[in-house]
């Protein structure tokens, strides 16, 4: 919930007309992304061990077989859960101006979705696979090599070991990945955080909005999984 | 008062004319904003355990009965005067910048206190009250577990229990919360920040001002309020 | 690989036609260097010591007698490899937005190699020079006195000891690297982060290119050694 | 001479023309200098305990008399050599670009040295002053209690006691008084860092300069002294 909160907030500060941060810049984006995923990361490091994408829940599930599918599978609901309730809580938090957006329908879905710049869909999905590989696998790389998910993960130690300073390091991976690899598709690298909301926009009944460009909702999705799974492969080679 | 000299200072800087960081965006103010907070979270770390906010101290005492009414009502007065002292601070350091902008009674206003974008009062209250929360709530979970106030709050290890880097998150978070949740209210999150300075511009002589927008004094107050005792309602079900 | 994914992933972003970063400024591209030597460093922390650079190799090899040749060489292979394999991954994740760029092939260039603004190559050099000796001097003295290269690097202790947040500082040095020395020829600082990617850039079909600027291939080759070296005299001397 | 390569190299990036970070905005130069700080500071650690500031030494230097004035003059001493050296590395490094701003010498003169937007002398004094107590007295609340300069300096543990880490919250302290306290002055902060690159400037056969503006040139000395004896003071009630 934090992790949309914090991501779609700023996505909506720069995107939205009237807001001070209005035009702030890709630095703004990139930056508030980064933010956004170290808090979400802390506030949900003693529950979880800091999982809130499925693509890392899928990567930690094919590399341990300690961590069974029943839980991955209630964490990817959790997941989704939480970004639907984070995209509700920006709409709720910047309902004034998306009234003032109301002829700027591209920019209002941009505060729940990604879309591509250039639609070419095989593209944009080998863009969010790679993105999100070169999420994974860092992380693989930054965590540990005695780390095992254990059985019940609800009581693992935190992820990276150090407390909310060692998350630092996937903040900033997350502020890198904005920076160098969101050029073409806005960087998903999270099917909860990009289909969670887009199914808020699909059902608030926000006043100028247009489809919720569903065409495009598989990419965000499969494109993650599928560099995670890469990921996967290429830390066992390692 | 160093949060506000900080805080203050790079609003000042890229709102009033003809200083060296004129117009320099919104990734300054919130970074300026950002380090303000961790600039005076360590300042006040051995002395209060880095309270600076009359929400933070609230959510403290509500959280745990060691402390105080007496105490919380104590620090509440030293985080005001330390806001109208930092308040005057940047009114000495930007006096002839402040000669300049006779003009721009809201951008001086500005310099002293946050004010909405759109004005709608209960929407502000809303976006105070969730910009706290999302403030508080990290917060609480950054702390160790083991975490407690203690009766004497003066003599308590300092808040976060890392020392001066333990305070870095603190310092992102609020940045974080500029960049995401500044663009409606310009986030005030803290009673102090707002309602010290606000008096401080009532009382300066400043050429050109003109009122000190009182109608919407109560809102960074009770919004920010209202939201840590959220904070520490969803707190106690973690 | 990922040093230069990151690297000219975010020279990609901000300089081919629409992308989401287009036109993001100096501050975009000199914290993606700065992050992605970060990213790059705790990767390769286990496996080299977070070796990526031919200058970083060599200053170490000079510096220390148990670093050997053969290892040496052997590293400066895989960084080239990694800087090839790097390239290429950024023209597949930026390919639609190249396609759009065949009328700038100085910017399609720039996403592979560096070039300097103004074309005074002893000048260049210089410049490549001094940038790398404020690379590897920092380092030296970020390292531990009793750090040692040891017979087998593979085996040794991460470079600066610290972990993956112990890497920060390099980003940092890096990232200033960029905001300072970064002005007149785009700070290669790195003969692999220059050559790899020039190679692919000769290599690859890419509609519009033009040639890829051999004359100026030896400076961000020649000028990084030459500085590193100064820089493990100036180490021995303090 | 790090501190000053790399801060007034950001200086030159932004002003100079023609360079690839020309016109990169407030946040690239304060920035810069919070890094130039930084990386100057590490550099320097395990020599003088990181001073790189006449106004840090005078601190030290009053708030214990165990640092003797003959160190104090040393260490003073060599910080102006050190920062006439970093003057002279910029105008290396950026020589094709001062040749191509032969135009605008006020442009050419910032690169070595501060000059107020609005010339009040006074008031420029007490920017200055008030700048430079929010470096020192934040800098005594950061060093631990225990900390005392003892009689040999060279010879001390670092002065903040946690690596090349524990000197992170100094670089953030300094890109904070820029971006906050930057506007009216362009922040000194620091009598070596200003009087030493103005005496290369008057030195150097710089095409187009003009007067190296000595009528300001005590106050980036004087001012910095004077906010470190007030900060002392204020420490000592503390």
């Amino acid at each position: 919930m934090f992790l949309v909160l914090f991501g779609n907030g700023v996505v909506a500060n720069v995107v939205l007309p009237q807001t001070k941060g209005n035009d702030g810049g890709w630095i703004v984006i990139a930056a508030g992304w980064g933010i956004a995923v170290f808090i979400g990361a802390f506030c949900a490091n003693e529950f979880s061990g800091a999982h809130l994408n499925p693509a890392v829940t899928l990567a930690m599930y094919l590399a341990d077989e300690g961590f069974s599918l029943v839980d991955s599978g209630g964490y990817i609901g959790a997941q989704m859960l939480g970004g639907m309730a984070g995209a509700l809580l920006v709409y709720v938090f910047y309902r004034e101006h998306f009234r003032q957006a109301s002829d700027d329908p591209d920019g209002m879905l941009a505060c729940f979705s990604t879309a591509p710049n250039i639609r070419n869909l095989p593209q944009a999905f080998v863009c969010e696979m790679i993105g999100t590989f070169a999420l994974i696998l860092p992380i693989f790389l930054l965590v540990d090599p005695g780390f095992s998910a254990g059985a019940e993960p609800a009581e693992n130690a935190p992820m990276l070991g150090l407390g909310s300073i060692g998350l630092l390091p996937v903040g900033l991976l997350v502020f890198g990945i904005g920076l160098s690899l969101g050029g073409p598709t806005g960087y998903a690298i999270n099917p909860a955080r990009d289909l969670g909301p887009r199914l808020i926009h699909a059902l608030l009944p926000i006043n100028g909005k247009q489809g919720s460009d569903w065409q495009y909702a598989w990419v965000p999705v499969l494109g993650p999984l599928t560099g995670a799974a890469l990921a996967v492969l290429v830390n066992s080679f390692l």
